[in-house]
């Protein structure tokens, strides 16, 4: 039995998503590429933007020597540079470029900061529903993930967050534009954190740290805007990625920037560098940190995702699904109607995302978000596909 | 206090090896590159072969859509069919492509594994001296790296092996060309020690698998090459990347090949699979899989590291530094001399380094690598680089 059986019961309650990505590319090979709706992963079918490629010929027409070699863990001093520059106007704030280090993705930053923070039994809290992996993120530090219930419309419930702190809390880990709801938390809302977690502090001598998972901050709609988080609390961590707003989750490259208020900060960014090199990422790929450090600010036309947000709003009202406004990202978060054929019983969403794969619509469940009776449709794909499953999705509502 | 205790405790105990390369740079800096003599990191100095800059400068002209986007977590099909047609060769019996998971590097690869066979306080039996980040790739998933001191000429100790196994045992490890010693093991060592598992599954009920740990298989010197694997242990995991024999250490790119015929095979794979979406690698870098599918069986040179360690073991004798003979990689291992200024008395081997770095000689120590009394020289750097410190090292050895 060489697998660990602990390993072998998590991947038997294991993310749907890759399993539905996965499912839909043999569906697809089946069927025809057109005749399958793969709503099930954040793929993004947007191109990165042309100088993406530019700079792939450039650094395939130049001469430097060492342009694969190591450096050190935490990146180039150019491309920590440019994370600074950027992120200092996201979080209006001055951030030094020694505050960044450079990761494998906002997944692999992420690993690499809970591994320098947790302690064994340390908790994490975050608002329900949110991102599947991240239970498996903290189990994988020997932390514990605490999700506490959001409000009815997804945003932060403060007073439940506040009842879920104990001497064990080590993190509240928050995601905005939130996956799988699109929300947005306001400003507001990040102040009312700071008070509570401020509070928290006073009363037991406890500081806990706000991450900040952000992959989708340039991705929003209606004018809206995400809050920065550095104003409103010193002990504060962002990680995120170039895997949404520029179309490259392959590549695997994000960064981590630690508040440079945060108590003992430099210790902190020593610490991720070192557990980004034992975690065994030992530093993002060499390529990719030069190519978004000319990148970055590059300009992205977002509407055709506001597009596709319009249609398939359209297309599922037309099929008697309900679902949250999204107010960012690429996701719509569905309720699962009542069930046609029974009296007023609302169905379960595992059953409800097999019964829309049999129409070809393939969509993760709730449960795996920590939300059951609701779905999560990715509409990151092309509008042709979102157009053309119209019908389908129309038959499987009358059908369900 | 927002590090984590345990690990405050392992960064002071952290590997000198990266110290020392960011200590290399800062030196550097300081008095110019042609005055520091950077023996410190494996980094290899040759470039990678021309087609790699060829096919990125192709992928940078592909009108390709999606060529940066998620693919399935285990690589690109043509990636894991070219690692399963260069695996077979090595391996000697038909490796089938669904074998293969492709890692961020061997580094990634290796912990992908351990997280999907370790149980909490299960033992990985390691012979030494070994690659210093070992003992934290096997603590970071709950286990315990369990040491076993090799014979005199750095070959495996079977005898002691077979004695360090008990029904904790989960895998023994075993690099060759080994780091940093630069030993390969022979067949009839591999034969042997798999002799040892049988002996032990027979008497225990417990299969050990082999994980062979191989970046260095290409580099070999007089004719030497490296044992297969597979034919004489069925449970048995090759992992690799091509940081070494392509130079690409920067790009993390790497694989893992499990034995067809182990018990289990698929399971396993699913398992890796899985851990390496969870542990937040998530895929092996899109790019460098294309590239490295186009490029693994490229022609290389290495005779510039045969030449160079001939030059650096002429002046190591001159100096009168005695050192083990390397087989393969790009190490010298060499004894930590008797100080000339006591009766007798053998260095210190942090005190060696810290000597040598007197003579802007950047070197590492043994005890990181289970090993006091010697110390590790990379020999991967410019060979005018190695030429210049002959004098450095003849003081050195003098003034010690």
């Amino acid at each position: 039995m060489p697998v660990a059986p602990h390993i072998k019961e998590f991947m038997a309650s294991s993310s749907f998503i890759r399993k539905m990505f996965e499912e839909g590319i043999q569906l697809k090979k089946q069927y025809g590429k057109d005749s399958v709706y793969d709503f099930s992963i954040g793929n993004p079918d947007l191109e990165p933007p042309a100088k993406v490629r530019d700079v792939l010929r450039e650094l395939g027409s130049s001469n430097e020597r060492g342009m694969h070699a190591y450096m050190p863990n935490a990146g180039y001093p150019e491309t920590r540079k440019a994370m600074a520059e950027k992120v200092s106007g996201e979080q209006e704030c001055e951030v030094p470029f020694s505050q960044v280090v450079m990761g494998c993705g906002a997944a692999g930053a992420l690993n690499s900061v809970l591994k320098a923070i947790l302690s064994p039994e340390q908790e994490v809290v975050v608002s329900s529903p949110f991102f599947v992996e991240y239970a498996q993120y903290v189990r994988n530090h020997g932390g514990i993930l605490k999700t506490v219930s959001s409000q009815e419309d997804f945003s932060l419930d403060l007073e439940a967050i506040a009842a879920a702190l104990n001497n064990k809390t080590a993190a509240v880990l928050v995601n905005s534009p939130n996956n799988p709801t699109g929300k947005i938390y306001t400003t507001s809302e990040i102040k009312g954190l700071s008070d509570l977690l401020a509070k928290h502090r006073e009363k037991t001598g406890n500081t806990v740290m706000i991450i900040a998972d952000e992959p989708y901050r340039e991705i929003v709609y209606d004018g809206k805007t995400v809050s920065s988080i550095f104003p409103y609390w010193n002990d504060s961590i962002i990680v995120s990625s170039f895997a949404k707003n520029l179309s490259l989750p392959g590549e695997r490259i994000g960064y981590t920037v630690v508040n440079p208020s945060a108590e003992n900060a430099s210790e902190l960014v020593d610490a991720i560098i070192y557990t980004t090199r034992i975690l065994g990422f030992v530093n993002a790929p060499a390529t990719f940190q030069r190519i978004v450090a000319a990148c970055w600010n590059e300009p992205v036309d977002y509407s055709p995702y506001e597009k596709r947000r319009t249609l398939l709003k359209k297309i599922l009202t037309e099929a008697g699904i309900s679902f949250a406004n999204p107010e960012g990202a690429f996701y719509l978060f569905c309720k699962v109607p009542k069930r046609t054929n029974t009296v007023g019983e609302q169905g379960n969403d595992g059953e409800f995302c097999d019964h829309l794969k049999k129409y070809r619509i393939l969509t993760v469940p709730g449960k795996g978000f920590g939300k059951q009776g609701w779905i999560r449709l990715s509409y990151c794909i092309a509008e042709e596909s979102i157009a053309r499953s119209r019908e389908s999705f129309i038959q499987a509502g009358t059908d369900w």
